[in-house]
């Protein structure tokens, strides 16, 4: 059969298998796996690893984040980044504002998002105001029209559920087999401790973690849990930081629960020292993101749930500010507390090389099991397979080739984001995309963007399997 | 030394110790134990047990209880019953009404209490409505005045609170080492649940039970431990009823945390089929109480609860309406669904010869834990220890006398309070109450109250030792 | 490229993905994967799922059994009935007789298979001597030879290890990066009940499941898990019955303990009551095997063990017997007790149908966890990867047509085993292999052995990934 | 009622309650306890503490202890310096020499005793060789003579009993309603563990704590554990070292399994570290023992345990070797390996003040359960109460005074038992015995020994009420 382009040489990694073979592709995807494919088009693969597209299903996006306050990233620097760091799909957000219709959202963030992209993308929700109306009709139409996941939160002030909203979700998103996913940290408790640290004068960005301990974390992670079984719904908690959340997530699994749990980079290289800055000063919000780092033991804790299949997804939680900036961690209220600090950091490059290094490199956790926790697990739960995720006839020809050895020094000056600092500076990896190609064609090598901007499509997903309730 | 009184021949049960000996008590407190002591005045007390008397810390008395809902019991008939059942002190609640004072609230309950009760009495508050004012200057006068004590609610239209306001009231607690009991069912979850049955059509009074599944409890639990956790502060759960709220106290328990946990006669004798009825009829609505009677393994759970330690407190959530009255459990929209049934029921008379004989006469418990769990721990935890609890120099001389081998069948006509039936008809129990001493007065006897109404005091009461928080 | 054989039109399933395709086998070869295959050889897969060939890690063949016992099963007919029930590899056990020579007793095996099987074949070995000269010279040298795993056993009289030899030879495994399999029932208390059991007159095949209780199983799991602890050494607990053990393994799993789990048919379909035949009769030791099955509610645990990964590995632990013979469940001792029936059932031919119709066709499982559990971590636990284990470029053709929807009654006449019963008479399934290929001949058809007898090799086997050292 | 002597001013504590009163004593008994009593012989006791006389349930005295070695107290001196210690009774151990007649044994030790003891004395057994004759006719008569309880070993080359003859000694126990004390660490894991020590020239006596680990001890814990749930028999864990056999405890314990548990005053103040002495020397046997002391947090996790009741206990393991002496910790062979160097620490004389000091001073238990696990609960386990163990009308005046603010620091030089050294050298307490009187005469006052040697009895025991198998 005629193909367009081989990439010849390299070592075929999926979730499961590692294999040498060629990948020959015609128009976007893969039509062949063999030795020895010739084509018009080749790409010489030795020595590297050809390794399905980064899915990053947890990033945001141009959302509102406050009074004066603006992400770092539009979607062209987002998913130009996203390309750079091996990503080949996205899954950023389209939220609600409460008082608004979700659909007249979802529309206002496709515009932005329209002819602006490198890499394919595809929207979750975001659920801030359940009324009748979003739940009853708006909700279910856009399920159809293939946003098949959205994001309930129980903090933030703007965004929070009540219990009793989060379980008409629940039972909506039973019904019409959406995906939960859930940020897990209590309202009332950061409250209260915020307002309690801001009477003892302690503002400075390091409390933000004193904030919002693990017990926070764990209490909602329960809560969530909780809910989910009354309503016999899987549901995907985010971001879990450390041993106290994760334990609950593998109690509820050992009992047959549907939970699912998402973890990121931030919870296996950072800590809350990190907020603490050289002198308990301002940069110390470069670090600013919920839940907080936590401390070594949490990692490796983060560390055995990855390993031992607590966790199924690995995802950046990108959400860019500006440091130096009044519009970003700098807000001019934020030296007068935390509580102002945008909340957030910059990691859709990074994620890759990070996981890569610190789990593959190091030993931790295997060539396949770094595939399924940042690519094949996102497409099979959030809809997308079996157009992506993998290597395989089929596919989607979303491809990162991968150089295992080579050794970089992560700085902010090599990377695409619209931030102006990575929390990672200076912290070194062995394991680098070399290559990415979306659907054929490569849009970023050797660090430079090749790809045309609008290049990447708006994808509609499919239900998830995973969204089915445990008695089915 | 003269003594007015001994009580001669019996066997002493204190909550560690068992041994055969006379009680000597001058006016209204034993002062000596001993050997052939002599009297004018003495109780042949050859082949019975020497009790501390009960304490009851969990009973309601003449609250109200929604709209056209009236309580069967007032203080007079509540006492007696109690006396009847072998208690000396019962602690019933003050519970303020929202939008009024929460003195005023604690007058009127006085008020309704003096001169009527045959035992005595200390109110717990209940907290419905946290302002500034109440928490800041009318808690901690109450606190002053001897209500060392305060329950508060996570579930109950007009009760619950939200978790800030726990919060809120954890931190006063912690303050002015008040004991804080939590009522833990999630309000959201019950109210959902409740929604749900109802336009299912499932609304016999059976369905309370399946409307506040054990999950429910669990996940309340665990929220007000986490709060807990957060403050510092020590707490009670009361009325626990199956494994799952229990392990969450046991961890807790493990990690050092100071919880504590109480539970009831109808978690260890009553099931959820009960409800059921003969045909899922309205005689259900007899054993509707909160949180509901779960199955056999859930007794089970709790009976190893009872014995390793977990469970500090044995009491009986008094709470009794009339079965055949519209005021009470057949109130005119309690047809329409068993959200409107009055959740309660009674128990204070029949909860020590239940405990006995299911617990001690069936070798499930000693006879220490048993005069742990139904005197001593209350009068420790509640603060009205050493005055009373135990059978030592120097305390009230508040004694049962117990015959342990005395068969009795648990019948309404044998029984004192106000209310209609009894949940235990017919129940056959080995062990039964024979004389209650209050202060050294016989108040009951042979199943007849010979006290004299008004002879039980209000008594105010000390901080509790156990409302320390942990890092002290 | 030039193919002699294509596959057409089926479903690829791996471990990880799913996706539809043909697959191009030259020579013994997977060559490639591609739409549009065409060669000289077709087979038209339309409709059916096209999977790697099973790999049952854990067979008995032409072992002795004890005085009089004849294992019913040599290697001609024990890999006749693997490939008709989809099996493309086997591993048995050359086991060591006390008092010679290990390898001795590896070239005894080999002779015995040698022509003689009709899929591939690798040997574990068993160690039931384990002096200076087997740890230190023979054993290291098999090693080499690629018999890269064996078993211990912690009961059977003539194989049970002492914890310290239990340790020499955990350290020597450590050392040469075997993979150490581990049968862990207690061996004193099982003869403990067993003797105790026939001084009360209970002797009946059924008692044979009440002499080693869960509670046995679970000590030895953890002893097990305790000596691996110690050493720091990988091991993989064989044919786990229930949840006692099962949460032994993983507590080690989540405290990062590298420690492995098979479990097999018989615990997910069978329960101890099918040891009681119609009337405690002699029928019962049709289903005697050791751990025993034991009941539904241990299945419900195992399958949730299957599906949140505790378990790596599903093995048939095939070790037949004759019922009807006094070599085989009657033989004449086993009447006067338990303890003289033979231990083990046949199900080499059985264990992917089962699987497949329990676990994929019920819902309860995931095609490619099917895979996973069947071929792909067999292949990767125990040296066969990439060689064995799945469908990719560059692997053995070892390849199951399966048909997803064909409806089966299981009976000993369509069975091609050497026993004269099946343990699953009558047990309906869907789901049914019906060509089996070995390196791309056509071994299995239709219920048809079509394969030559000698076709399968005896494999040499690498070191074992899984077999690493914690902090390696 | 005349009384002999009057203890005056006091504050009586029991292991639930605390009073102020007068104790009246006549002979040997307490006969009254009362306000203002008056009698020929009077003590002021204001200002200080009542408490039952401390029970020492786990002493090792003048027992043979390996070719060479020399335990430093015969019963004179050990019971001396329990009598200093604020103790009234002491169970020392009757060991069985193997191929030795369990009478004769126990017969040669009373015969030690007879005589020489300043406190009442009983003995356990300790079973070495359960031969037919032994657990059939020698054992059930020892028990009916008073011998109620007897230790069994997991360990030590001379003691170790097999897993079968475990379940044989539990089966007897079980008939015969005897209480089995188990030492639980796995003998062929510390003898793997010592002889790869010694290969590796880790000969010092720290490298004692190397060669058993926690999971050393957690494993035969677990054994043990099952065993006694095998055979439905309550069994003792004793000298509980730290939270992993702990949790294993707790877990049998919240199972409903009747299995109890000791710690000693070693594994709350002392850690492995201590064994390394000032340069790994010989100075660091001083505090070999077994289980050895672990780590800080270990000790945090034992005091957890004693809060909330998964210990009953608390005993010193007494068993004293002279420091510098070739009898004794320096024994020519210690130098070559920690092997050989005689495990045991004094410790009868300390107890009760590190206890008192640690825990009540520094309010980490109560003054009741300090009572609980010093004496109350080793009567009732140990089948000497009512007899003894509790401040109470008809036990034994067995009486410790103590000054429960008085500081000391404890040295050799100030303790009264044979060893040379103490572990506890230097250490600083708050409480201190002040006077000790048993059956009603002062044996010990002001740091002196005033009784006279053989005014100690030697008693027969009750049938343990902790003995009864779970199901009765």
């Amino acid at each position: 059969m005629e193909i367009d382009l081989a990439i010849r040489g390299g070592t075929v990694v999926t979730a499961s298998d590692t294999f040498r073979c060629d990948v020959g592709i015609r128009g976007e995807r893969i039509v062949t796996l063999g030795e020895n494919l010739r084509a018009k088009r080749e790409i010489d693969a030795t020595g590297l690893l050809v390794l399905p597209g980064g899915i990053d299903s947890h990033v945001h996006i141009a959302q509102p984040s406050g009074p004066g306050v603006v992400m770092a990233d539009d979607f062209a620097s987002a998913t130009a980044s996203a390309a750079a760091g091996g990503n080949t799909t996205v899954l950023p957000f389209a939220l609600q504002q409460r008082g608004t219709s979700l659909r007249a959202c979802v529309e206002e963030y496709r515009r932005k998002a329209e002819n602006e992209c490198y890499v394919d993308t595809a929207f979750h929700l975001i659920i801030s105001d359940p009324t009748p109306e979003v739940l009853g009709q708006e909700l279910p139409a856009l399920l159809k029209d293939g946003y098949t996941s959205f994001k309930v939160f129980m903090t933030y002030d703007d965004l929070v559920l009540k219990d009793r909203e989060l379980l008409d979700v629940f039972e909506i998103a039973r019904r019409e087999r959406a995906l939960v996913m859930v940020h897990a940290e209590g309202y009332d408790a950061i409250r209260y401790m915020t307002e309690r640290l801001e009477r003892e004068g302690r503002i400075a960005p390091y409390y933000h973690a004193v904030s919002r301990p693990e017990s926070v974390e764990r209490e909602a992670t329960h809560r969530a849990i909780s809910h989910a079984e009354l309503v016999d719904v899987p549901i995907m908690i985010v971001h879990v930081s450390g041993r106290e959340a994760m334990e609950q997530i593998r109690w509820a699994q050992s009992r047959g629960l549907k939970v699912y749990a998402e973890t990121c980079p931030q919870y296996i290289t950072l800590t809350a020292e990190d907020l603490q800055g050289p002198n308990m000063d301002m940069s110390g919000a470069k670090y600013v993101c919920s839940p907080p780092p936590r401390d070594v033991e949490s990692q490796a804790a983060i560390w055995e749930g990855l390993r031992s299949g607590v966790f199924q997804t690995f995802s950046s939680d990108h959400c860019p500010f500006r440091y130096d900036s009044p519009s970003g961690k700098l807000h001019p209220n934020a030296k007068s507390s935390f509580r102002w600090v945008p909340n957030g950091i910059p990691g859709v490059e990074t994620r890759l090389p990070i996981l890569f290094s610190e789990g593959v490199s190091k030993g931790r956790i295997s060539l396949n099991r770094f595939v399924e926790l940042t690519a094949t697990n996102h497409a099979k739960i959030y809809g997308l397979y079996p157009r992506k995720g993998s290597i395989g006839v089929g596919f989607d020809a979303d491809i990162v080739l991968w150089d295992p050895n080579r050794r970089e020094v992560i700085r902010q000056e090599i990377l695409h984001h619209g931030a102006d600092y990575t929390p990672w500076e200076g912290f070194e990896v062995t394991g680098w995309p070399v290559t990415t190609l979306l659907r054929g064609q490569v849009v970023a090598e050797g660090g430079r963007i090749v790809g045309a901007k609008g290049a990447g499509r708006i994808l509609a997903r499919d239900v998830s399997a995973y969204a089915a309730p445990a008695g089915t």
